[in-house]
């Protein structure tokens, strides 16, 4: 299978799709070694993690050098790969809390005695994306080790360069590689994964969310998803605009708009609305496109050639009805045979474009006029998604009043997407955002395990006459 | 839609299936009132069901009637109502605790503080099944109404003659009335609620939870399954076996065998298998089934016609291959109309029969002779369910080692089926046998809730030059 360049648009990589009987295989022996996996002490666990990190930063320059070919852009590669070693060292220290003192919790009640314990899923599948293809393959996987899992990943063959480096590091623990694999594919593979494992993690688009979701449900086995959103970020008066303009700009142009958590629509009260416009206008002129030269300007490529034609689209669509490209592109540029786009400032917006209610994914920055804050309200949760939303005001307690009505699971207030910088609040997705457990706090280990529990009798029930002896 | 009787056989009750509209129009309206009870003190919430436990007080002899002509049993109701009451209590004073202090919790960690909220589904979809018609309706409602959801139930067609009169205790609460709603109705009528609600609870069987997990994949919304059982005993020589016949003889026979905790298959170790086998026919022996009156016999009738085709099946498939019925029937008699089983022991039974290996939802004591402790490990584990197991051995912690290694949400030490009598400890459901969070404890609240953060950047972190104001 031919791998594009998302910076030059030819294929200059090549996977093999994995067999489903090699996948079959792999799931059988990772089950096999999860046993041990599991009934190790989670201090060994850690210990077996910790070396796996350090592994981690030996490879590190081949990480950044094949992650850059894969997604085009180097400040966000630089800071996805900087996160591993401190996303590693924090799920440790949760699971440390976590497991201490004892796995097993003794409870005695009336009649009762109860012991309960903690058992992992056996096998986890993790199917992740191209936008954050380190990151977002990590995010379950190291949670779900922790808890005892054994896991098998197919990251996106939109972006799967990096994917020999990382099995490099995981086979210099061989502790890890025993329970831990990274495998590449397409589509095929990934129902391969669904077909073979006890849980499936899927991080994707909603439409592919919902076959993924169809086929676990054939097999009876749970899943967590985790999909789109269409972040709205509301400015009220009273807002620090300096503030506002540059959060936001940051929120919906970083990794030029591939995240789940972009700010994708911009709600700005009425009295504001000029003096807004005119700042963040100016704002992103200052922003250059990374096309020359990787380690210049601050918007990579779109680094999948399908995500391009649909930023194009919704672009179209916006324009034939109505809106106003106050800055930035109308369409993707083509520079080397790679698509790129710029800060895009729309106006004149409203809630029957796509652009303002499917997800483009692109850094693109449609922003509507609001008069009264349930007019605001109203217009954030006019959406199928519910992953997160900002709120700018005069004070943090009137942003967070506002946020309160906002349906989505993560409210930033005065500043945009801080789920990307801080990953401690447990939280989950609303709508079509996702299902399952949040991906956060102790709740992002508990969650690939099930609780056992052991009942013993302390005194005699209540209980028909043949029951007793 | 005609509604038989079964301990007549004979079609005595009428339902009127709910058209689809009226589905529809019946969720809006609760959808809408939940908003108010969501936004209501948790207090508020556990008065008003409390109101409602003194009105299902006020209806009990009717409850009793109708839930007694439902399923043809007395003694098993007459606990069922009872339970009720208790339900309502330990809700309540879980839901207290859970949300006390309060609802928000405040965590401040460098350059961050967060604010966590739990926000309740808006309304939850119940679809409930003939075997404790009024307590398994009851079970996922009652902690969904605690959490701030609306809730509506369909309760299987099978037994619905109790729902008129849980309607009319819950219309003697006005406040509860906008929120929980019983409808009748047949698959059909499921259908609508599973199309309408934002998550579902279904308990039944695993082919028809399969059925209503692909159905809200589609939809993209959460369901919580709590589907059969084929749960196993297993007698460790030193263990008492005057305890365990008599323990294992109401496991197995308790509501006729129509328990997903039913104890389904018994192992016994080769010393004490012949006293044991002994022990349990004599007692067994002893049990009478009600079909002359209802008040007399410990077994009632098998509920569900079909289901006692299901119990012949088996039955007749495991004489075919050899099995040998020490004591009961060969298959279901049939008395004025209803199907009855004697507690029936079968020997030389292996996981070759049906019986040995599917739900059969009937009195039936297959008991197999083992030799090895692990031998008897491999036996419980070779199966499709993991919902729950007995071991009986000469000490608890004995038994207890060999129970951590059965692949089941709850282990009964020195008994069984204690999970029918003891709500407290949380466990979930392996295998085919559920997915979703524990029914028992606090998680049985929390999961009708997701987790909102509202997160404040306390000082500027690390961030791109354009982002910094």
């Amino acid at each position: 299978m031919n791998i594009r360049n998302p910076r030059t648009g030819k294929c200059d990589y090549e996977i093999v799709n994995l067999s489903v009987d090699q996948v079959q295989k792999s799931c059988a022996s990772l089950r096999k070694e999860q046993q041990h996996w599991a009934k190790s002490e989670v201090t060994k666990r850690i210990k077996v993690l910790q070396q796996w990190k350090n592994t981690i930063e030996k490879y590190k320059p081949a990480l950044i050098e094949t992650l850059c070919i894969d997604t085009g852009r180097k400040s966000e590669t630089l800071l996805e790969v900087d996160l591993v070693a401190s996303s590693i060292d924090r799920w440790c220290i949760i699971a440390k809390e976590l497991f201490q003192p004892a796995a097993r919790k003794n409870t005695t009640i009336p009649f009762i005695h109860l012991q309960q314990e903690w058992i992992a899923f056996k096998l986890v599948g993790v199917i992740s994306p191209w936008n954050f293809p380190l990151l977002l393959s990590l995010i379950d996987s190291i949670p779900a080790l922790l808890a005892g899992c054994a896991v098998i990943i197919k990251p996106s063959e939109v972006t799967p360069r990096f994917i020999k480096v990382i099995q490099q590091t995981i086979q210099e623990v061989p502790q890890l590689a025993k329970v831990f694999a990274y495998i590449e594919g397409n589509s095929a593979v990934g129902s391969a994964i669904v077909n073979n494992c006890d849980l499936i993690c899927f991080t994707g688009s909603s439409a592919t969310g919902k076959k993924v979701y169809e086929a676990a449900s054939k097999r009876m086995i749970p899943i967590f998803l985790e999909l789109g959103g269409k972040d709205p970020a509301i400015i009220m008066e009273g807002a620090n605009i300096e503030l506002a303009t540059s959060s936001i700009l940051w929120g919906s142009t970083v990794n030029a708009g591939q995240s789940c958590l972009s700010i994708e629509r911009v709600y700005v009260q009425e009295n504001i609305y000029d003096a807004f416009i005119q700042l963040i206008i100016a704002k992103a002129a200052a922003l250059r496109l990374n096309a020359g030269d990787i380690d210049e300007g601050q918007i990579g490529p779109i680094i999948f050639a399908k995500q391009a034609h649909i930023i194009n689209a919704h672009l179209k669509d916006a324009i034939e009805k109505g809106a106003i490209i106050k800055y930035g592109d109308k369409q993707c540029q083509e520079i080397n045979g790679g698509f790129y786009c710029l800060p895009t400032i729309l106006t004149n917006v409203n809630h029957q474009m796509k652009l303002m209610t499917e997800e483009t994914f692109g850094p693109l920055i449609p922003i509507m006029k609001f008069k009264t804050k349930e007019e605001a309200i109203t217009l954030a949760n006019e959406c199928i998604y519910g992953l997160g939303a900002a709120v700018f005001a005069k004070t943090d307690e009137e942003a967070i009043q506002v946020g309160s009505r906002i349906e989505t699971g993560a409210i930033s207030i005065n500043d945009c997407a801080l789920t990307a910088v801080m990953h401690e609040g447990e939280k989950n997705s609303f709508k079509l955002s996702g299902i399952g457990g949040s991906r956060m706090g102790p709740s992002a280990i508990k969650r690939f395990m099930r609780q056992k529990v052991y009942i013993i009798k302390t005194e005699n029930i209540n209980s028909p006459w043949w029951y007793k002896t």
